[in-house]
């Protein structure tokens, strides 16, 4: 359900009311009941919402949406875009009980909405973000972002570290990490042979050692023994011209040193503002935690709390998590 | 004229034959007349070279361009892709030549093709690239490199120094600085009230302190000092959404903290890579190095060797330099 203050819910109704979201998947909402009869009523979906309280009492018929309800937060007014530990809570509890639901093997998949970090810290619960939360419940030592949009793909080296820590987190072991992370998560969406792009971690990759040794001493070897593996891994390459070609469709996934190298360009390509409205107003892309034992994908844009309960958010990259969450479904029913 | 053997000569020749150059400006070349000969007849250009040996020969009329003739290299069959010292040095002087007749008041402004830094360190001429040369031979001590296309600018605090050394650059001296050219280059172009958008070093901008302090310490204190002298300045933002937002117009030039902070979203915006031909069918965008007593922009694609004297370059990035050259040009006459 993600944040109760924020788009999340709104968000959710308005994928899961296109007709083609439950002609690919049998959507489950995990979160409050009352919450989600909310922004129903505010986006004016035709949906009749259906409390559950196992996964196994739910039926998917047209115009009804399954919602596992889990009643931790008691009904009042909702205040949109309001930071509260309450609201906090509600969200942690909904993805706890998602991921515990995908690990006793009830559910397929997880995909998530928004959350707010101070929120989620203001209730007791000091995490980052959702990855941290799945890395633990599900208790994986190794894991890592990767961003998504139709054929443009990155994986990150490291991400919430600060920009000096992440330099001293370029290290062969991480990026060797990285290139097979993305190399089977590829292969999980069907493509053959992935075609990996690995980019440096200086300006100019460090036009061979003028400025940074980063790529000699850690991401030339790691490529290496990549390549001797077998996988399709190219670099260190310029970061400034790996993207643009990566997103031309040359490489199937990006290795990105750090959180921004790899998160601008997405975002740039991905978001679009409108500055006569003054907000966002395309926000594709999906962010998918890969090395888990489950699989979970999420929206990449924050709670947006600004525009919550306005109705003026826009479902795109939910209605794009749940195909990318049904794309690794099927292909993992088709290797098994 | 850029490096004879890369695309230089030939986006000169294409973009001087569009009659529109000859409209907005009185193009002079600086080179090799020989070179520029051979590169002429490559494009099928319907242009007669004229060989002059100081500005004050020149005439400009339709179908006739002047060239500044330096005779520095010897008339010999041209080696495209070739990465050659005499090459280097032909290229190198043709820059010094350009710097001076600017310093000595006989032309307007400079346009600068791509160069190969390792034939002009071949050379014996050691400069990391255009800037320092310009640097050095206008004596100017503080300079800063903006990119930029239609409406989406950029001033770097550094470029060409590994990511390490970069978050050591970031200062508030520095910073201060970048804004405050960043702002004078705006006025320049013409825009009344500039407002600048300044990147975060670290992820999210640091998150109010959770991962570095860079922000706290230098960024905040900097944008601080520029607001209360009166400039437009905003920041530190989160590095990911602020590039959107100012692509989507809401700045009017961003500071990025590092070179790929900003050539990152800058080149996947303005290049675009063709995966049938292998390679990148536009190349969009201008580097304008600012704080210099002269206008210097150049395009701000490289040498690409790959495709030299096959006609096969776009000459976009040439025609938008040209434009911006006199842009400048005529706002500093408007001032003056």
């Amino acid at each position: 359900m993600g944040d109760p203050a924020g788009i999340g819910p709104e968000i959710i109704l308005k994928a899961c009311s296109a007709p083609e979201t439950g002609e690919i998947c049998n959507p489950v909402v995990v979160g409050e009941q009352w919450v989600l009869e909310e922004a129903n009523r505010s986006v004016g979906a035709e949906l009749t919402l259906r409390p559950i309280t196992r996964i196994a009492e739910a039926r998917f018929e047209p115009g009804i949406l399954n919602v596992l309800n889990l009643g931790v937060l008691e009904k009042a007014p909702l205040e949109y875009g309001k930071v509260k530990a309450a609201y906090g809570h509600a969200a942690f509890e909904a993805i706890k009980k998602n991921i515990q639901l995908a690990m006793a093997g009830e559910i397929d998949a997880t995909v998530t909405a928004p959350i707010h970090k101070e929120a989620l810290n203001l209730a007791g619960h000091q995490f980052a973000g959702h990855t941290e939360i799945y890395a633990q419940f599900t208790g994986s030592g190794k894991y890592a972002m990767m961003l998504a949009e139709e054929n443009f793909r990155i994986v990150h080296v490291s991400t919430h570290v600060s920009l000096r820590q992440a330099c001293d987190l370029v290290k062969k072991e991480r990026i060797l990490e990285a290139i097979e992370l993305a190399h089977h998560a590829c292969r999980q969406l069907g493509i053959g042979s992935p075609r990996i792009g690995v980019a440096g971690l200086n300006p100019h990759a460090s036009d061979g050692g003028l400025f940074g040794y980063e790529e000699a001493q850690e991401i030339i070897p790691a490529v290496e023994e990549a390549t001797s593996k077998g996988y399709l891994a190219e670099g260190p390459l310029p970061p400034d011209t790996l993207y643009p070609k990566a997103a031309g469709g040359y490489y199937d996934c990006c290795v990105a040193m750090y959180h921004d190298q790899g998160h601008i360009p997405f975002k740039v390509l991905g978001f679009s503002w409108d500055n006569q409205a003054g907000k966002m107003k395309k926000v594709k892309g999906v962010n998918i935690t890969l090395g888990l034992p489950i699989i979970r994908v999420s929206v990449d844009h924050g709670t947006a709390m600004e525009i919550a309960g306005l109705n003026a958010a826009s479902p795109e990259a939910m209605t794009l998590s749940l195909n990318y969450a049904v794309r690794f479904c099927q292909q993992r029913k088709t290797v098994a």
